[in-house]
C-alpha cells in the first residue's frame, strides 16, 4: 500500500465529517432565505474554510501521488470540484466513495450493495439537486419552494418531464442535465440487476450446453472402454496364472 | 414452521378479504362524489373497522415473533402502513404477496409468473395510484375526473409525463413519486425478462465455450494414450505367454 | 398438422390482402377529410365487407378448432378485434403474425429478426397509432393534421411526450395507452438485444468458470496418476519377462 | 483485401478531415447569425466543395466495389446524406466510423470502448441535432438560441421531454426523431454494458451449473475404479511373481 492509499484511508471519516458540514453551511442558507445576516456570514466563512480544507487535500494528494500525471488525469473530477462552485456538494460523494473502502470489508451480497448504491445516491443527487436548483432558479424561474424543486428533481431523475416546473437559468440546465443523466443511469442499474438476477436464475435451472453433456458422455464412454480392456488384460492373465500352474504341477510330479 | 409463519398461512385470505373490502370503502366516497351521507359514514365506519383488523394482525404479528426486534425492522413498512393513512391501499399489496406463498405451489415457469406479476402489479398501482390522486387533487388541482386520473396514472408509470395533468398538492406529488418509481421498476422487470430470455436463447444455441471444449478434448486425447499404453501391455503379454508355451513345450519334450 | 393450422396457413396470405385493404379503406377518409360521397361510400362498404371477411375466418377457426373451449380462451384477442372497432386495425398485425410462421423458413439469426420485428412494429403502431388518434381528436383536441398525428405517436411511443399534443378524447386517450405500453415493450427489446449480445461477447473471451476447470484439471491429473501405475506395471512385468528368460537360459543349460 | 477496403482505409483520415470542415462550413452560419455577407458565401462555397468530394468518394466506392448491387443495397443511408440536405452532417458520422477501423488496433477492453462509443455518439448527436435544430426552428418555433437548442436536445434524447422547447416545423420534428431514437437505443447500450458487467460478475462467483459437476464426479469416480482395477492386477501380478520365484527355487533345488 503506497502513501497515497493510506492517506485517502487515514483521512476518508474526516473527509466525510467535512463533506457533511460543507453540505450544511451550503443548504441552510438556500433552504431558509431570510436568515440573520450574522448566521449568514457565520455559515459563508465555513463554506470557505471546508474548501481550504479539501483543496489543501487534494494538493496533499497530488504531492503524495507516486505517478503524478496519472493521478491528475484520473482525478480531473477533484480538479473540477476544488475549480468550479457549482460541483462543489459533488465532495460528499467522494468522500461517500471513500467510505465504501471501509464499507467494503462487510461483504454484503454484491447485487443487494448494488441497491443500496442505487437508492442512496439518488436520493443523494435529488437532495443535492434540489437545493442547487432552488438556488439558481429562485429569483427568475418556476421553481420558488424546495418542495417544488424536489418535485423537480423527481420528474427529471425518472425521465418522466412533466415540464410544470423546469429550469431557465444556464446553471440550473446544467444541474438538470446531471440529474436526467444519473437518473437514466440509475435506471439502467436497476434494469440491469434485474436481468442479472433473471439469468442467474434461469441458468441454475436450465443448466449447461448439451455439447459439453455430450463431451462428458464421450469421455465416460471411453473409461467404460478402458476397463473392459482392462478386464481382458486380466483374463489373459489369470490364464497365464493357470498355465503356470500347470507347469509347476508337471516339474513336481 | 413457527407460529408466526403459521398464523400468516392461516390468515392470508381473510386478509385479502378484508383489504378488498377496505379498498372498496375508501374507493367508493372517491369515486362517487355525492353519495348519501349515511352511505358515506358506514363507509367510513367500515374503513375504521378493516384499519382496526389490520393493526390487531400486525400486533398479532409482533407477539408471535421469534426475534421481535428483526420482525420490527423488517416489518418498518407494515407499520408505516398502519401508521400513516396515505400508504394504507398499500395493505391489500401485503395481502397479495401473502397469497403468492400459497400461489407458490402452482408452479408456474418464472418469467411468465414474472409477466403476470408485472402486469398485476402496474394495473393494481394505477388504479389505486388513481383513486389516491384523485381524492387529494380533485379540489385544487387539474385532475378531476376518475377518467383523468387514470390518464395521469398512466403518462406516469410509462414516464411519458405529458403535463397536460399533474398534481399539484404534496400528497398528490407523494402518489406521483410512488408511481414513477414503480414504472421504472416494472418497465425494467419487463426488459430484464426479455433480455435473460435472449441470453438463455443464444446460450443454447452458441454452446460452451472453447476452453471447456478443449479441456475435454485434452482429456479425451489423454485417455487414447492411456489405452494405446494398456494395448503395448497386452502385446508384452502375448509375447511372454507365447514364451513360456515354448518353455513348456521344451520341459515337455 | 390439424385441419386449424392447415387452413390458418392456407389463409394467410389473403388474409393479409385482406387486411391491407381494410387498412386502406379504413385509413383514407382519415386521411383525406373532403373525400367525395361516393367515394366514401365505397370505402366504407369495403370497410364493412373485408369486416365480414375476418368475422368468417373467424367463426371457421372456431369450428376446425380441436379442443373449441382453449381456442376461444387463447384468442380472447381476436374476438376483441372482432367486436370492438377501435381494434380493428390490428388485425393487420394477426396476419403479419401469420406471414411470420411462412418467414420462419427462412432462418434469419434470431438478433436480427427482433431488430427487424421491433422496427417494423414500431412503424407500423405509429402508423396505425397516428391514424387513429387524428380520427378521433380531430375535432376536439389538438392533433389536427397527420403530421401533429405522427409527430405525437413518436413522443408518446419513446416516451418524451413534451405535451404539446395530446389526446383528450377517452378514445384518443386508449390509442396513447396502447402506444406508450408498446414503446416500453419495444425499447426493452432492443435494450435486451444488446445485453444478450454483450453478455454472449463476453461469455465468448471471458470463458468458463474455475472450479469447471478446476474439475478438469483433477481428471487429468488422475489420469497422469493412471498412466504411471500402468507404467509401473509394465515395469513389474518385464522384470517377470528377465527372471522367466533366466530360467530357460537355466533349462537350457 | 479488396480494392474497396484499401481505398477507405486510406482516404479515411482525409474523409475524416473534410468532415470536420463541413461541419464547421455548415456550423458557423447557424451559430453567428449577423456573419457578414463575404464569410457567409465563402462558407457557402466551402460547404458545397466538401459535398462534392463527398460525392466524389461516394461515387468512387461505387466503382471500386466488388459485387455493385449489394454495395448499393448496404450502402443506402451513404445515398441519402449524398441526396439529403439534412442528413448531411451525419457524414462526419461515417468518417468517425471508418477511424474505428483504425482504432481497433488499439485493443481497449469492449465495454470501455461501448462507453467511449455511447459518450463520443451522445455528444456528438447533441451538438449536430442542436445545430440542425436552431438552423430550422430559429424563425418559427420557441427554440431561438443555442442555449435553449442543446437544452432541447439533451431533453430530448433522455426522454424527459419537458416541453418547454420542441419543434414545430417538419424538419425539426424529424431532428428530434433521430435524437430521440438515438437516445433511446444509447440508453440500452449503457443499460446492457452494466447488466453484462453483472452476469458476468455473478457466473464468476456463482460457478458452473451441478449437473457439470456432477458429470465430472462421475467421472472421476470411474478413474478411482479404474485405478483399483490396476492395484488389482498389480496384486495377481506379484502373486504371479512369487509363484515363478518358487519355481525357480524347486528347479535350482
Amino acid at each position: 500500500m503506497d502513501r497515497l492509499t493510506s492517506w485517502e484511508r487515514r483521512t476518508s471519516v474526516a473527509l466525510l465529517a467535512i463533506g457533511v458540514v460543507f453540505l450544511l453551511s451550503w443548504a441552510i442558507p438556500v433552504l431558509v432565505p431570510n436568515l440573520p445576516t450574522a448566521a449568514d456570514t457565520a455559515l459563508w466563512y465555513l463554506q470557505v474554510i471546508t474548501w481550504a480544507l479539501f483543496t489543501a487535500d487534494y494538493l496533499i494528494r497530488v504531492t503524495l501521488a507516486p505517478r503524478r500525471l496519472r493521478f491528475l488525469v484520473r482525478n480531473i473530477p477533484s480538479l473540477l470540484v476544488v475549480l468550479l462552485p457549482l460541483l462543489r456538494p459533488l465532495w460528499l460523494l467522494r468522500a461517500l466513495l471513500l467510505l465504501h473502502v471501509i464499507a467494503d470489508r462487510i461483504r454484503l451480497p454484491l447485487r443487494l450493495r448494488a441497491v443500496v448504491y442505487v437508492s442512496g445516491t439518488a436520493l443523494f443527487l435529488c437532495m443535492v439537486g434540489s437545493i442547487a436548483v432552488l438556488d439558481v432558479e429562485r429569483d427568475n424561474g418556476n421553481i420558488k419552494t424546495i418542495g417544488d424543486a424536489i418535485w423537480w428533481s423527481l420528474t427529471t431523475m425518472t425521465t418522466v418531464g412533466y415540464g410544470d416546473r423546469f429550469p431557465i437559468t444556464a446553471e440550473g440546465r446544467l444541474v438538470a442535465s446531471g440529474l436526467m443523466i444519473a437518473g437514466i443511469a440509475l435506471a439502467g442499474v436497476v434494469t440491469a440487476a434485474i436481468a442479472s438476477w433473471f439469468v442467474e436464475r434461469f441458468e441454475r435451472t436450465a443448466a449447461l450446453d448439451r455439447r459439453t453433456e455430450a463431451g462428458l458422455a464421450q469421455v465416460a464412454a471411453e473409461l467404460t472402454e478402458t476397463r473392459k480392456a482392462l478386464a481382458d488384460l486380466a483374463h489373459t492373465h489369470n490364464m497365464l496364472r493357470d498355465e503356470l500352474a500347470t507347469l509347476t504341477a508337471r516339474l513336481n510330479s
